[in-house]
């Protein structure tokens, strides 16, 4: 993956570039919370803070396999990236969660009213890395841009909505988990691609082919989570209370079952699971076909991005890449 | 005030159109939390649960006094509305401020963690909002309101961040008054003349003028606001634990009086003011010059607004309504 090791420091060094507009004086402090959550800064700073960047990745890759300048689109790969720390940062305050790969999340650190705030911030400096596209980019294709990412922002809301929603509901079946998986997952992912090929000014059948691809590579990958989440090595062996059961993930095999209206849906219908049950209500789970559906379910978004892509017919190292990007998310062992 | 009265049913026709982005089967809860906090929906809805509609307005005006069709800048109008409101409703969590126009915060209705995200959505559709200003105006322009708006936003976060920051402090003085509320009032209401301004392609000069009467009306408004918030008739006799004394507000007498270190400092330093010390304590604040310096700031900054805005050279009726907007803002009585 040599191509992805010379991408990332660019990335970098482009969301370094951004987040400084708050770099002032009087606001020393509130820019020191965006490096900290960025990985950049404090205790626990380094590659494994920042993440695997995999969406401004997504976006440099399809534009340099689209044969255009993936330098042109670094403003892009920023916004993208930014848009996804907001909403953790957000994320973590709605789900209380203490910790952000493994430190202390911002509301922890600076308390919930200044993690609201530095949540605020990134969303702020991604609308503004969007439009930097403009000293690159004809005016029309940066609006076109910037309205990708909008629309994709008010998914992510509408399936923030529709996540939280679901926890007070108990008559949810499987057709309510595409269109908050859509949201939530898979739009941004899709508008990685869908960004990077327009700014390519390919054709619109590739553009929409990569566009397919984004989309079908967040469900893949968000299915795969919610296998691994309950039947995954760590999940079901030491680590048990880390299993989507106990925290009462709406994931795709508990969906599965709570349609199916048997053993598994009276048992979750009587409240929390502990984590000495995970081990006989995973295999209930299973007996009720949830584990067959969800792996079927994962393979068949799988091949549904894998042929997408082919259809973009990406161009070159950055083609091998992106293959190889998407074979490397989709195997993952839990 | 007939123009006023005759574009406050296009301003809220133009923001429920942009709001109605929400309104879809799945999310129709979701869509009623912002309808509700706007003013339209559930219980106390009506005028005084919409607010006064001021930044719109502003756009508006600004715009037909710049001989310009006020129409085409509706999408602008409603984007900045929607900027304020999604800072009122993140800002009714951070306060942990239970009341928004007389009627239940968002968060209080719906919970914290889906009033993050009727915020985020907020914030979303203003960024979508601005973008339809694309079907009336070039992209280029497009491109400048959309740059001034998202400006606007940061120093939004920053205002934001420096006020909760001084919640902790002890050694404030009127130095860090300004940038405070500069940042927090000041930005979004000369954004609206910005706005205006740009979108009638008026010369830059005028745009500047237009600038500085926002920047110095909000300056204006937000240290009268301060007075009234010690001296205001209401808040000196029976509502004294609405002083801002209580709220410990770090309003510009109060950071008068600290950076004097004299009696006001000292019994501040000791901690919360209760009801019944508001009268003696208010008394003290004036004694120390706090309550003259404030008025003749106020009067400066209201001075500097008018200045900024007969340079501009407002013309025809929307002129006239601009003058009466910014006296009725500016002699309100407490």
């Amino acid at each position: 993956m040599t191509m992805i090791q010379d991408l990332l420091p660019q990335i970098e060094s482009e969301l370094q570039r951004q987040i400084a507009r708050l770099d002032e004086p009087r606001t020393r402090p509130f820019h020191e919370m965006l490096t900290y959550h960025m990985g950049w800064t404090g205790e626990g700073a380094g590659p494994e803070a920042q993440g695997k960047r995999i969406r401004p990745l997504l976006v440099l890759l399809t534009c340099a396999a689209c044969n255009a300048d993936w330098k042109a689109a670094l403003p892009a790969a920023a916004a993208v990236e930014l848009v996804h720390n907001f909403s953790l940062v957000h994320d973590d305050i709605q789900d209380n969660s203490g910790k952000r790969r493994g430190r202390d999340s911002v509301w922890v650190k600076w308390g919930m009213p200044q993690g609201i705030n530095a949540g605020d911030a990134l969303f702020v400096l991604s609308n503004q890395a969007i439009l930097d596209l403009a000293s690159n980019h004809p005016a029309e294709i940066v609006i076109k841009a910037a309205k990708i990412l909008h629309n994709t922002c008010l998914d992510l809301t509408r399936g923030q909505y529709l996540d939280m929603s679901y926890e007070q509901r108990t008559d949810l079946t499987i057709e309510d988990y595409w269109p908050m998986v859509s949201a939530k997952t898979a739009a941004l992912l899709a508008a990685c691609c869908a960004l990077g090929s327009l700014l390519s000014e390919v054709d619109e059948a590739t553009q929409e082919a990569y566009r397919d691809f984004g989309h079908y590579l967040g469900l893949a990958f968000q299915v795969q989570d919610d296998l691994l989440g309950i039947w995954g090595d760590s999940t079901l062996t030491g680590k048990s209370a880390e299993s989507d059961l106990v925290s009462r993930k709406k994931s795709l095999p508990v969906l599965f079952s709570l349609g199916k209206e048997g053993p598994f849906a009276r048992r979750w219908a009587e409240g929390p699971v502990r984590p000495e049950e995970v081990t006989g209500l995973a295999e209930q789970l299973a007996a009720e076909g949830a584990r067959l559906y969800t792996q079927e379910t994962a393979d068949q978004m799988t091949d549904l991005a894998l042929q997408s892509l082919r259809i973009a017919d990406p161009q070159g190292d950055a083609g091998e890449a992106l293959f190889e990007l998407a074979n490397k998310l989709l195997n993952r062992e839990g």
